[in-house]
């Protein structure tokens, strides 16, 4: 018995960042697999079922939500947290599967930005296809991240002539802006990292990029810090979750 | 007068990378200004000229192709080649923007992969709208990049967990592997700079990605660097021209 899934690159958030090549293996599904959990959960699984709407033209499939487990932040180690989290998610990942999906269907997977970036489930996949105990192929649907959608909206180039890029996470941002990078994009920032890098950078911010309540804030740090830190607040408040990228380089040689 | 043009990013090679977005943009759009030199250049024009006729659904446009000045790789500083080239570049861009562009006319350029990575077009469009000679506005739809058609090619996630990712150059890249990037994704590569890189590391080498010419080789670096240069002198010859990316990561710990 063979399973065949799709995992699907469905943009950062608004649904006109589907590719044609997205919607048309949105169409080879027959069973959609939706996390659905929480007040952030809850908004972007309904952005979900939005696509599938939108873009599936067959009439035959099924829509499968379900829980995603939580990653236990009181383990003390982060990898370790990390690593207990995914064989919760496997098992859910497999059962899943091995459930919902009979011999020769095919179900998808519809992943957030690009589904390579600070998304597990490749991860996920890989690891039950590794282990064998149910047959499974997979192939992936690249699509556009909040990366590409953050430079789009500021209009910037994500990298200067001929430098590096550096994408990263808030925590790691904390350890110092890594010397090598000209520009550093930071992702998964709860903790406003920004705030201990020199002021003298600047900064592309974007919250909700993509979506009816985007918010962009650009310029100098330390002439913007106040006004990223105040608009993120009443946002995360009002809608009791938030998703935000910002773009860092430093300020141009003259 | 005013001018607006649209730069819309057209995935990596696959026309089917197209999004919604940057469909509706293409049928925006009145004059398609095309790149249009050398062999490599022939190619990639083609596809762009492909992708109008496939997509662009209104019959009253007009391609104009052009000439994009060459880098006079013979100037010492790289910098300040590009500098001049760019100059050069602005030029032809202004005369095109001025003289193919009638008032309130929306012009587009197709941006290979996504228009904010390795790309001079928002610089250049930059520069000529801060000159203020002409006015002009601009719009940015992001596209599918080579990093991710790479990655999902290979279906691998281009990071590992809470890790940072580092994009860089060939040119880069024989400076030495950033130790403070878990995984590296190296663009514009002439020379082959993998090989200065320690053999133990795990890499995913794409070319001609997404196209029906895709070749893929992954595994430890060591074992499939003779293979890679094999292939890519083989492509190189036969086409004429060659577009490869890969990720190199350090071996998994254990
Ligand atoms: C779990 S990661 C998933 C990233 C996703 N795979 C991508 O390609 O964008 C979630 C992080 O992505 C960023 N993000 C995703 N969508 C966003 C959006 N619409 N606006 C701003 N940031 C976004 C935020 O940094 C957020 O913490
Ligand atoms: C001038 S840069 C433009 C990159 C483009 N903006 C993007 O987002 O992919 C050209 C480089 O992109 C990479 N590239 C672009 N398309 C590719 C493809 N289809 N396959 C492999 N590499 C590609 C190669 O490294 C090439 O040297």
């Amino acid at each position: 018995m063979k399973r065949k899934v799709l995992v699907i690159g469905i943009g950062a958030g608004n649904p006109d960042h589907l590719t044609v090549q997205a919607i048309d293996a949105l169409n080879r599904a027959s069973v959609f697999f939706i996390p659905d959990k929480g007040a952030e959960k809850s908004d972007l699984a309904q952005l979900r079922r939005e696509i599938i709407e939108r873009f599936v033209t067959r009439t035959n499939y099924q829509v499968v939500g379900f829980d995603n487990p939580v990653r236990d932040s009181a383990t003390p180690s982060y990898r370790q947290g990390v690593s207990d989290w995914h064989d919760a998610v496997e098992d859910v990942y497999k059962t899943l599967l091995a459930e919902r999906l009979n011999d020769g269907e095919c179900g998808a997977f519809l992943a957030w930005g690009d589904p390579g970036l600070y998304d597990s489930i490749l991860r996920i996949l890989e690891r039950i296809r590794a282990r064998g105990d149910i047959e499974l192929e997979y192939e992936v649907v690249p699509g556009i991240s909040s990366v590409q959608a953050l430079a789009a909206a500021h209009r910037i180039p994500i990298n200067r002539i001929g430098e590096s890029i550096m994408i990263t996470t808030g925590r790691k941002l904390k350890e110092g802006f890594p010397e090598n990078a000209d520009s550093v994009i930071v992702m998964l920032d709860g903790q406003a990292a920004f705030k201990n890098v020199d002021g003298d950078m600047e900064i592309f911010w974007g919250a909700y990029i993509g979506t009816p309540d985007e918010i962009l804030v650009s310029g100098k740090l330390s002439d913007v810090l106040d006004e990223i830190e105040r608009v993120r607040h009443e946002a995360r408040s009002k809608k009791g979750w938030i998703m935000d990228t910002y773009l860092l380089r430093k300020p141009q040689a003259r």
